[in-house]
């Protein structure tokens, strides 16, 4: 049984979403049991309406919900151990759920998560990875946007992250992991990047393969399994490639419905343009992991429909099954185990 | 007359597709006349075969070639004052020529560059500016490359110089600027880009209009004219959007081939797929633009197709007919005319 802590209140659309995207993921996971934080009011009579969902899950009234536009630091003031979100999280820091998920701010619930869950052992920053669909099929890119700006040995702990998240989600064994850079030679700066690509030859670790350099352009070739970068390059690509779809998808449309042939074309090819939306869909890779805390937490776009719900929670579902925590864990042990003293710059 | 100096030797191809791409840029602008840089015997039997071009062009042959592989201080070394590459520049310094245009290796052709023509004076760095193709029609992005990292008055800089650019590009009289950010409230760093915000909202220009911060999904929208970051984050966005783009050109191909009514669909919207793909066709909006230079430098795609050469071509006929550098230089002038001595940190 894989315990879900489920916030309510989170996302754009609250509780009229979040359930029945609960009631889907039940549907296709019958060892889910859930427990709901929400308002009462709003939330009883949605539960009433699912009552296979209802059997699997138990209800906790709490006092307040945290908004969409809160700031963190206000969100933490007002929130914190009173608000759904925050008593989602800690759900998971009690022991209650194995993996908490919310679709609530994200600012405010990686705030809450750091305050509640605190980080782990030998990690400074927590990371939040995107699950990135590509040509040969999904990578993990780290960090989206938790922190700007990191230093070598961050980027060296995110790669440890990723690569024990690509082992929990895609069923590799050394999961190849590159490191986000422009392709221009010579030019100055990212000192960090080049210090981190030494690093992570060095450490020449049994848990990855480190692949070297990729670039923008690579995300979705799919060119390896995780791509790591710091959060305001990652969080930058992210939606570049995400706006270009809706771009795309924008284009087709409006070539599609110019012409009347091309009407009878769409008609006839409709199987074909479900097939390309299904794959452009970004409910169906919605969740982004909060990597590097003590406990899971998945946040859901805010956005997202019952189906983009339903996806955060199974990849909320096989991070917990698949004991990501336990093999983040373990990759660091044996890492810093294995770890000389520091030598130069960092030294001092 | 717009006088376009072209090194034939650039890009993946070398003059067999330079040399029909400036004939195909001469037949839609009869106003243009080329100065060509190359090496005789491979590129005079090429440019035989076009007697209008040759008409209206002059041939310098030329010591030798930068390759796409060298690194820009072996080119400086090698290439300097000799090769096709410096040369086609040089004859913007002496005035020969308006504009250059180049489809060689981009590091290379900066060094050479900024070697060559000096920056404008009140600029510290270059930019490359790419124009983005958007929801609204196009805007300006930059730097996507020339160097990595800036600080808030290199990126006040690139958005005077991106602002002339839209001028000279889109005939608005004050485009509209936007930083680009992440949308993540109260995460540390990045305090170049607040502190450009502060810039660009205190200088209160009349050359554009400061937007505000801007996020990558607003890139394909075309929310603002001109999207200004540094150039780490630039380049992957711009390569991040390509590489989605191709993706789903992928998708899109093996979707519309899988059943016969997919194919027949297909071959009835054709038109419509056309009109998309020319959209899409990354040759129609060649042509980086290097800003800050004394003289206008244009860089083509390596792997661009004639199409994609007559594109940057024209890029590069567009900026010396509307007078790009002109505009940079009177807008940098007002903007240092009116700054006052700068205060606090900066001061020092």
């Amino acid at each position: 049984m894989i315990r879900i802590s489920l916030d309510l209140m989170g996302g754009d659309f609250g509780p009229d979403v979040v359930v029945p995207g609960a009631a889907k993921a039940l549907e296709r996971h019958p060892d889910i049991s859930f427990v709901f934080y929400g308002l009462k009011e709003q939330c009883e009579p949605i539960i009433s309406r699912f009552p296979k969902l209802q059997e699997k899950s138990s209800f906790r009234d709490c006092e307040l919900a945290v908004r969409m536009d809160e700031k963190p630091s206000q969100a933490l003031r007002r929130g914190r151990y009173v608000s759904t979100m925050w008593r989602t999280i800690e759900a998971v820091k009690t022991g209650e759920a194995d993996v908490a998920v919310s679709a609530g701010n994200t600012g405010a619930l990686m705030a809450m998560a750091k305050f509640c869950l605190r980080t782990m052992a030998h990690i400074e920053r927590p990371a939040i990875a995107a699950i990135w669909p590509t040509l040969k099929g999904e990578s993990i890119v780290l960090d989206v946007g938790a922190t700007i700006g990191a230093d070598a040995q961050q980027l060296m702990d995110f790669a440890l992250m990723g690569g024990a998240m690509a082992r929990a989600l895609f069923a590799v064994e050394r999961p190849s992991i590159g490191l986000l850079n422009v392709g221009v030679e010579e030019v100055k700066g990212q000192e960090e990047v080049k210090e981190a690509g030494r690093l992570l030859r060095e450490a020449d670790l049994d848990s990855l393969t480190y692949f070297g350099f990729v670039e923008g352009d690579d995300l979705g070739k799919g060119t390896v399994d995780v791509v790591v970068t710091e959060g305001f390059s990652g969080n930058i690509a992210l939606k570049a490639a995400e706006g270009t779809a809706k771009q795309i998808g924008e284009y087709l449309r409006s070539a599609m419905s110019r012409t009347l042939l091309a009407k009878i074309g769409y008609i006839l090819a409709k199987s074909a343009f479900d097939m390309l939306r299904e794959k452009l869909d970004p409910s169906k890779v919605n969740g982004g992991v909060f990597l590097g805390l003590n406990g899971i937490v998945i946040k859901s776009h805010g956005g997202a429909n019952a189906e983009g719900i339903a996806a955060a929670i199974e990849v909320g579902y096989d991070m917990a099954k698949n004991g990501l925590n336990q093999k983040i864990d373990s990759d660091l042990k044996k890492y810093h185990a294995k770890r000389l003293p520091p030598i130069g710059p960092e030294a001092a």
